[in-house]
């Protein structure tokens, strides 16, 4: 298949019936697509947010504003659809597929998600490895798979979003080790705890940095010991659509921790990241700079479930949209001469000289 | 009908599945709907944007990067859906009425476009008045009717855009009469204009305050001597739109300054603006400010044509969705509590207390 350079997208987008780069961000994502999807009329004709669900044995240290049990309810309310992303899923027109990848309680008899449980959650970061090596296998294998279904259902871009309680304390401690960014800056107020659970945080952050220091320098095995199965999926899905050319949009803090791992895995993976949002969690940024990455909104949300991805999932396609079916600037030539195709009576430097001097 | 206050408005999205305020400025818009629409399960079932297009006398002067003749070349593209405004209402499930209020063209035949024209552009702002007394009248009714066939046909949300060469220098030059603020920095670079154009549009819109400066302390005389009767019909459709509660979504810099002399002339209609977007177009910031608005998203859009407008509408849209759809903290109690309607587990205060002592 030809390969799409960015120049070519550019130019094609400067063609179109507007001023050149009035569409702002928009152009920029739409150029990106067009590279991505080798093609320069790139089209999302369906998006699907994988939203992978996990508890953490960190919760136990007191790191959330709520109890380890609403991961569980947020599943139950998942299958009814009216969790946020259920939502807004249903209002943007995107798919969602949540995924049951380490969940603390059995659903066997749950419709409306999928069942691929590695284990009932991670094991206390802060005390041991999260997870064993073949765990994280079998979590970086769901996400894969989640990406595979996607794709072969004709998907052309996945967001990924999360839930699972206690997880910005896992996502901080990654954020940490991948970066070299302490604690301070990485933990933020997640859910939002009061001033003294941050402290906390941080501590229990900071002491599972130096219990795993010897397994920080690879991104697998920082990812073990430090865990969380739905970042692993994350991480493994953002690896297998990435592979295959599909758009990938990231969430929020969460989400964007998870994909930084799987660039560091990866690095051939980036130019597939669409960044839908800043979030108002401090360590975004952070994981933001680190992946060079200027994310398209700035809503100040920090609920995370895909649902900022699910708003940059509509904006993509839009954005494609415009590249591909948007009439060319010549189309609005005066009558009569809209058939030439030279477009002359366009040409914006002439139509400046025809200022009258002063 | 009940009054719904911005109180009860946050209490209902506090009470929803989620850190309170975590949906961010989505929650904003769902609280402001809600107070709007008298109700605490809002909805945009139908959004419509409404792009007024016309000519203006001053393009004459050579303030624009393209020719005049542009205006009626989008009309014609606009028939067929082509334009910016075509591709992202489709694309984003809005529907787009254009509506030619005063091209320099006949279009009899054209359909797709809403026959509405008052005159076949305005008169040059900086030589005489733009617009007759009369002339202003029937312009505002072309917007209040549109905003009438929107609310006839059950939309919910209007939003307003614009097409028309010359009309930055217009709004301008109304911007500077509204606010005080002179033309170096309501005068922006437009549709592109270069270094020595936009020092030329500074002085045109400068020449245009001085001979009308006994008309501008009236926002309806300074739309009549600046004119636009785009701007008009947008100010019109603003006033209908609101006067009767239904949200108005405003897109960029030139129809924010129409919104602006509509909120001089009925500052009433102020709780039913929503805006969008901040426009790249320098000028948009004063605009914005004199109407204390802080608009939702930053995407360096400066197409107009509705096109962030458009965008807006979809994601009023989503969050009138949030408040009206989404499930209450309480239904992720653990199975076998959630039934109570306590949410005994969910106290925040009592998780985070559950805290154990380092």
């Amino acid at each position: 298949m030809t390969e799409i350079t960015l120049a070519a997208a550019r130019a094609a987008l400067e063609g179109k019936l507007k001023p050149p780069g009035s569409l702002g961000r928009l152009e920029d994502w739409a150029a990106q697509l067009a590279v991505l999807q080798r093609t320069l009329e790139p089209r999302v004709e369906r998006g699907r947010v994988l939203v992978f669900a996990a508890d953490h044995g960190v919760a136990a240290e007191g790191v959330s504003a709520y109890p380890a049990s609403v991961t569980a309810g947020l599943m139950r309310v998942s299958a009814a659809g009216t969790t946020g992303i259920g939502v807004l899923g249903r209002s943007l027109g995107v798919e969602v597929e949540v995924v049951d990848v380490g969940v603390d309680e059995d659903f066997d008899g749950l419709a409306g998600i999928v069942h691929a449980k590695v284990r009932r959650g991670s094991r206390n970061l802060a005390a041991e490895p999260a997870l064993a090596d073949g765990e994280l296998e079998a979590a970086l294998a769901v996400g894969r798979e989640a990406a595979g279904r996607a794709i072969a259902d004709g998907v052309a871009a996945v967001a990924l979003g999360e839930m699972g309680i206690g997880n910005s304390t896992a996502a901080a401690a990654l954020l940490s080790a991948l970066t070299g960014v302490g604690p301070e800056r990485t933990a933020g107020r997640g859910s939002g705890v009061d001033d003294a659970t941050l402290m906390h945080k941080r501590g229990v952050v900071a002491r599972a940095l130096a219990l795993h220091r010897d397994r920080l320098a690879d991104p697998r095995a920082a990812l073990a010991a430090l865990g969380g199965l739905e970042l692993a999926a994350i991480a493994g899905a953002a690896l297998a659509a990435a592979g295959a050319r599909r758009a990938v949009v990231v969430d929020g803090f969460i989400s964007t921790v998870a994909v930084l791992a799987a660039v560091r895995i990866e690095p051939a993976i980036r130019p597939a990241l669409f960044f839908a949002h800043r979030s108002a969690e401090a360590g975004h940024a952070i994981a933001l700079e680190a992946l060079a990455a200027e994310p398209l909104l700035d809503l100040g949300l920090r609920l995370g479930e895909g649902t900022g991805a699910a708003l940059g999932l509509r904006l993509l396609a839009a954005a494609a949209d415009v590249l591909r079916e948007m009439a060319e600037l010549a189309a609005a030539a005066p009558a009569g001469e809209a058939g030439t195709g030279e477009g002359v009576s366009l040409d914006r430097a002439a139509a400046v000289e025809e200022r009258p001097v002063e």
